[in-house]
């Protein structure tokens, strides 16, 4: 077996999960649990890990509060997503060589069957990275989550949380795209000059530096339609304040409150609710797995004709697979984490 | 000029706001200022009011804050629907006798054009009480919001907050007559009991004895797919947790929160939102006055039919309407309260 270096495994390294976090995960709740490497049984193939997919969602995958999926239990592989490569295979249907982008886990190699299946890629539609990226949960997520339940009409404006990152900086081009206003909120002034720069904001503010409601009324002057939120709490609060009439809310994540048992408090948002008639929503990924090929499809030619940018930010060793986790609730990432086994 | 009780009378009472409420208005925001009866102009008409009707969102048309409609001014005539009878027109197309259902104010007469206006009311339909109650705004916006925000199906379970109230006991009948399992959370063991006498709930639970989370998923055994809330705040919080995955809220009024400047705290919904993805959705019912006439329509049928209920709970003397309002809040009314003038 070689990895992607070119470097011979005699063993399948593992990150297995070790203790279970209340809020965040970090790297004290993980540990290496390295196993000799199998061989596919009929039906099943193996996959070899080329980009594991760092996302926000593994901190409900790991709590111990019941969630939209079955939480991981401790001693087994953490359950992500990657983009691997078919380098043995019993299923007729997946060949060697094949791309394919599923819950492979933060491992070398994963013996999978077809239900470990998102996606085929087509390395050619893009780069391998943009399919771990763009191409997956944090772009579909976006895409999806901002049309199916933003539905945002031209001249319409859209505010979007977390505007840098996987998930917001194509929410906002995809916003743009359709012919919103398009506002950020990130995270630093680097971030702010990125968001306006690379993923064509006409606005971005920072949520560390002076961030208020008149402050983000300033930029919204005919108040928000659409609030794709990825972080809850206190940025959240924010915003709501200035939702127009009959106004929608995504709630795509909820990444800027660490810890949701016990629940936080905040401000009740009924009475805007009513009064504004306000629609708030939430909407998780893999209720859409049927549109992934669609709307990856969709995706790959606006990066062709240069209308969607993105950027991945790469860590090199599968061992730094959870302190990139633990980074990206701390917004350290610049786009899409990934890191390279 | 006569009023129903045949007293003739010399001059329009009329209850003006006499101070800006900070949440619920009580007695003392209020004072009289009677004036002489006025005759109609071209294009008016006068209408002597019957039923007052007295309703929770009174308190938003007199508190500061931008709502969903214009604030009432100091001076003026405390805004309300009501029911009246024409008995002086300049307006061809209402003529003199026939009842209104309307904007006419705690006033024994209003100067009038059609603006005011919801409905015309056939006085055969159902009792004169039934179209300022059952047949106006409240039983309006509970079959409304619960068919089209609330979109429950057979089988699914519905609870409905404030149940034997105007609104309520209305969204309460609509959903068991839509074949779902109906629950409803009320104020007193008295009112539990007509909950499942009169209105037909399958299991009903008062607030104010032993209401906690576990108590109402023991009768919510397959959890709560469609909340009808018009409380928020303490009552509210104990249903949420329930829901089910794709469950829908649908916030029909704030009325266990008094006061909303500044806004109280809670426990923050964004996670369940997410992970169950929720949907919660604000109604005002003045956004389907187009559809009053066929949905008052509807309800006439099912009363006539049998298949609703409704209750009224009338006082004596247009004096008394300040008191009304300020008892909505305590919760004192049983059925919709009215006032006859």
């Amino acid at each position: 077996m070689t990895d992607a270096g070119g470097v011979r495994r005699k063993s399948n390294r593992r990150i297995v999960l070790d203790a279970r976090p209340i809020g965040v995960p970090e790297p004290r709740h993980f540990r290496r649990d390295d196993r000799p490497i199998e061989e596919p049984a009929v039906g099943q193939f193996r996959v070899r890990n080329c980009l594991l997919s760092i996302d926000p969602a593994q901190r409900g995958w790991v709590n111990a509060a019941a969630n939209y999926s079955e939480v991981v239990q401790l001693g087994d592989v953490m359950r992500s997503l990657a983009l691997g490569i078919v380098d043995a295979s019993r299923d007729p249907t997946y060949r060697v060589g094949e791309y394919l982008y599923g819950w492979f886990g933060w491992q070398d190699f994963c013996i999978a069957d077809a239900r470990n299946v998102l996606r085929r890629v087509d390395p050619g539609e893009a780069p391998l990275t943009a399919a771990a990226g763009v191409l997956g949960i944090a772009g579909l997520a976006a895409y999806i989550a901002l049309t199916e339940i933003g539905a945002p009409k031209p001249g319409e404006t859209v505010v979007v949380s977390t505007a840098a990152g996987a998930v917001g900086s194509v929410a906002g081009q995809v916003a743009r795209n359709l012919g919103c206003r398009v506002v950020g909120i990130t995270g630093s002034s680097e971030k702010v000059a990125e968001c306006q720069a690379d993923y064509g904001y006409h606005a971005a503010l920072s949520y560390r530096h002076g961030f208020h409601t008149e402050a983000l009324g300033a930029v919204c002057p005919s108040g928000i339609d659409v609030f794709f939120d990825n972080t809850s709490g206190p940025i959240a609060d924010v915003v709501w304040p200035l939702m127009n009439a009959r106004g929608r809310i995504v709630q795509c994540g909820t990444v800027a409150e660490p810890i949701w048992e016990p629940v936080p408090s905040g401000p009740r948002r009924d009475r805007l609710i009513l009064t504004k008639r306000l629609r708030h929503e939430g909407f998780v990924i893999f209720d859409y797995v049927r549109e992934f090929p669609r709307v990856a499809s969709k995706l790959a030619g606006w990066i062709r004709e240069g209308a969607l940018r993105h950027r991945e930010d790469v860590e090199k060793g599968l061992d730094r697979a959870p302190h990139a986790l633990a980074a990206l609730y701390r917004g350290d990432n610049h786009g899409k984490k990934l890191v390279e086994p």
